[in-house]
């Protein structure tokens, strides 16, 4: 943990540096929800009625994942070092890595034909963007468009571990991967470029958003056009993959949904 | 936590006795999916390799909520000693809490007409059955269709007491209150006083399964069949919450819906 930090101090100078020169302002990328519903801290929990940080925000957490909250802006302050220690220990790995495994032994057990696939998203599904947030406050930091921008350019987001594990072993039974992301199509060239610096190499589609096409459209009203799109052209999607719930809902959504972790921020 | 075990083995004599005598088997009553998917347990977890039963049970548990661990009919015998402390414990009432304050939070924020209703499912998110699964191994054990069907007929289930607080604010801004159970019409009596009794005193509908016509549906199937009913009478869904996806899923679902923990069962 303590290494984790200081590289996210080393490229947070890096970042500083980046964001004076990029003058550049592309076309707008938000992955936030706009209405704000505050999250009650602190709670009473348990028949003491002692206050507990801990377990308020561990329930703030699950209430994100099954989609209970929702269209928050900012993980709540009093929940900062609790999601610190969630997204840098063990159990966000472990959780990944069951909703991974999940998404795999469901896979295997489906009489495949070669038009199947699976719908991955990107952020934080496929790319793991924890460094930017490692030096942007975990998710208490207000979202900023343009440091976030500049980081997705940078093209050094890692794989998520769990996630390329699926990707292989679904390659490997023969189904055909297809990127979905809500990325603007400038970013194209750097995403595939990363994606395949940290073992993404192949998919039979890499779907960004067309700015023109989806102007003023929500993330997953995007996302069920374009999912609608793949199954006229004969797709069959039997899997879809995502950590935020836009990913998930809507149309054409695929025969079975997997709902990445991730309590940094809302889509 | 060492009282609630003591009541729970005082009832665990009662209910052999119930069990012997109780000769008259009414309609099944299934509450448990039938595919089953075996969790891999344990799991490595964590940058270090090491084996966590604890992180691994808390990766099952989220993944349960988020409906990413589907079809499953015991909880990981690896998992019933935390599954229970969860049940047992702060982190569960809080988490029960959560749900219910967002559900309110929401509720309070319409503006409100007097054909506006919530639905509110029965087992394990208005009545709790954890006293009979603290007498069955809290989820270990396969379900015993009779015995749970006696502790039912018991008609001594509590209210889950963070549901009650929910329903009380909702009736006081005029939302009216649908019960909609998977529970057969034959068990209509006692759980109208079983409701009463605990102190959700009043409601628009109480609707429960008839098994003539809804012979070999699924849970979702007839929930939804009887939301469209709702709403073909004129209401509007405003809010959903049941502790099991089932009660979410499908049409007619409402305009938000609330996911209840519950990990002892899957339906």
């Amino acid at each position: 943990m303590h290494k984790f930090v200081e590289i996210a101090r080393s490229n947070k100078m890096k970042m500083k540096v980046l964001v004076l020169f990029v003058a550049t302002v592309l076309v707008a990328y938000e992955c936030h929800g706009s209405d704000y519903q505050k999250f009650p801290l602190q709670m009473k929990t348990g028949f003491g009625g002692q206050y507990s940080n801990e377990v308020a925000c561990a329930s703030w957490r699950l209430g994100v994942e099954a989609n209970n909250v929702v269209k928050w802006q900012t993980v709540p302050a009093a929940c900062g070092e609790y999601i610190a220690d969630y997204v840098l220990g063990d159990q966000y790995r472990s959780d990944s890595k069951t909703v991974n495994q999940q998404a795999y032994f469901y896979a295997k057990s489906l009489k495949l034909t070669n038009k199947d696939v699976f719908v991955l998203d990107v952020d934080d599904t496929t790319l793991s963007n924890l460094q930017y947030f490692a030096n942007h406050g975990f998710g208490v930091e207000p979202h900023n468009t343009t440091a976030f921008k500049n980081w997705v350019l940078d093209g050094e987001a890692f794989a998520l571990p769990e996630t390329l594990k699926m990707y292989n072993k679904l390659l490997a039974l023969g189904i055909k991967i297809v990127f979905l992301s809500e990325r603007p199509l400038s970013l194209g060239d750097v995403t595939a470029k990363n994606l395949k610096e940290v073992g993404f190499n192949t998919w039979e589609k890499l779907i960004l958003r067309d700015p023109s096409e989806y102007s003023g459209k929500l993330s997953f009203e995007y996302k069920s056009a374009e999912r609608e799109k793949l199954e006229k052209e004969g797709y069959r999607i039997i899997g879809n993959v995502g950590d935020q719930w836009s990913d998930l809902l809507g149309s054409n959504k695929g025969t079975r949904t997997f709902k990445l972790p991730n309590p940094l921020y809302y889509d």
